[in-house]
């Protein structure tokens, strides 16, 4: 049994620097005081999944480089062991994969082994993660490579430009001019977007983009954990912090990549927030997210505004799940379903 | 900034006690510890529901009443506070109400003031919340209302038996009593059967059971963060502890009260907690829940059985909510914005 907290230790107030960041609109209540935590990995989920729960904070979650040139050598260490990886998942999941470069943009494209007839004429668009500043390269493909594999799509996945090469709109620039090539070559009608975290906020910017530039929309897309806030607003940036093992703190290293690449621009702008995107004309969309994920709130707080703008759009929660923990091992049976819902979804909405 | 903690105060281990109760497949990894913190009510939401959430802990949370005779003041003092309420809201959404006996089973009919031609031959049933002890009466027609009102339905809503006046499967039976009865009334293809919590339990319970009696199943039905494991499985009856300021604990007031109706009665079996229940043949399904929900896993963990089993089912959650705060205040654009959904999705699943 839980007894009722009274008094509390030194770590109670931990996270009240928030307050003054997150109550842009003062909500005249008390902070709750909620005290220190256990937590135990869930035991309903698959011993693959249990391990990615189980693993402790991400070592560097709060290393602060200010410039580009300073996430230069962490991004490339990070990278290289993620690359690693992606062999084995090309080969369990039964994907090609090729370098390109696209309009000037570097990419890969991605091509299961077996397409069934219905996925012929269809062509998905990915946007890596990594706050704008990590996952260069292979190190980008994993979620690629997954949805490629468990959904028999091909994929073109975008190796957009980061500090230190390039910052804001770089990387929202070589998403559009890919997606621009991409409906040369299928018809958008049979196309999706899809992206985790930044590449999430980047599937959203994209269709921002293309409506304001009266380009073809997706006919669906998926944003999965969207960092569609940078502005810090959303409860579970308080509420999952430290709890989440991968972003672990809204005060930690993505904010600062996130920074880095916007490099003075407004982070309030849809571009950078797209939650406070015009949403309506949006194609049907699905969000990924986890009941630990520090973006919870900004996943949901998407839906509802896909929502209020009327546009069809799905949620799925993954039980235990940190940020982006979906993408993370693909012979966790949780990531399979995560992908063949995603799949499902596309496959009601895309054309043939 | 929040620093990362290397020392734990008073109340690290405070929850500890729940590992043996939630690790039924041990789990291998350490559990984390996650310091205290300090949360103040989430700035992007309204008013109404910041008042909601900016709450201290429900009162009387780690009462533990073990009979049936015990609760019965508890419900009543509750009921009676309740009870004041609804004559507001039936005013405010034009909402009629009439007690009647159903076959013997005690329930409500309630009727929006218009409704519209789609809905006339709709008919919708309810089961109100409460652990299985409280909110008899009036008190458990709030999400009636509201559902008549913005859904603009007919409902009947079921004031099923509880303790100490009878234990189960009295309210599973007077429940499957009145869905009998209602299809009597109306085309089953025409209904919906919705309830929060307990009721989204018993909503759950009633189609396993009338799959088990081949009886008519509803068209679609709107489990409301439904207490689908009374087993305490489930990540966020952890993460969501002594934050969720309604539920608060899964040793709180609530574990008791299934515990008293139960009777001793295996809480395993999926009439208790549905999540184990055979999901195949389900009826297209929406679910509810909230980021500090003490439920949110037991929502998502439904939301994934049902999609497993081949069930089209789809998952709201509100920014910031604790457990069933969407039946609270019809005053809140997100009370609204609720029930609109349910009824946009019971709309697009039930016959006319």
């Amino acid at each position: 049994m839980i007894d009722r907290p009274r008094r509390f230790g030194g770590w109670t107030g931990a996270l009240a620097g928030l307050v003054a960041v997150t109550s842009v609109a003062a909500q005249e209540a008390p902070p709750l005081q909620v005290p220190a935590k256990s937590v135990p990995v869930p035991s309903d989920v698959s011993p693959q999944m249990a391990k990615i729960i189980g693993a402790p904070l991400r070592s560097n979650w709060n290393i602060q480089p200010k410039t580009g040139e300073a996430w230069k050598p962490v991004a490339e260490a990070g990278a290289a062991a993620l690359a690693k990886l992606v062999p084995g998942m090309l080969e369990r999941l039964k994907v090609k994969v090729e370098r390109t470069t696209i309009d000037g943009v570097r990419a890969f494209i991605l091509t299961p082994e077996e397409m069934p007839p219905e996925n012929r004429n269809r062509l998905l668009v990915h946007v890596h993660g990594g706050c704008y500043v990590l996952n260069p390269g292979e190190a980008g493909l994993p979620e690629a490579i997954f949805m490629a594999g468990f959904g028999r799509f091909k994929v073109i996945s975008v190796d957009y430009r980061m500090p230190p090469e390039a910052t804001y709109p770089a990387a929202h620039d070589d998403a559009i001019t890919v997606w621009k090539a991409a409906t040369r070559m299928a018809d958008p009608k049979n196309m999706a977007v899809f992206g985790t975290s930044a590449g999430g906020a980047l599937t959203l910017a994209m269709v921002l983009r293309a409506k304001q530039e009266g380009l073809p929309l997706p006919a669906a897309i998926a944003p999965g954990t969207p960092m569609s806030d940078t502005t810090k607003v959303g409860d579970s940036f308080v509420t999952n912090a430290m709890l989440d093992n991968v972003l672990v703190s809204p005060d930690g290293f993505c904010d600062d990549g996130a920074k880095v690449y916007a490099n003075g621009h407004d982070l309030k702008d849809p571009m950078l927030s797209p939650v406070y995107g015009d949403m309506h004309g949006f194609p049907p969309t699905i969000l990924t997210t986890g009941t630990r994920d520090l973006l919870l709130s900004n996943t949901v707080r998407v839906h509802r505004k896909l929502r209020d703008a009327g546009v069809e759009a799905y949620l799925q929660v993954g039980e235990g799940q940190s940020h982006a923990h979906y993408i993370r091992d693909d012979t966790a049976p949780e990531t399979r379903k995560v992908f063949e819902e995603i799949a499902w979804f596309f496959d009601r909405h895309l054309g043939r």
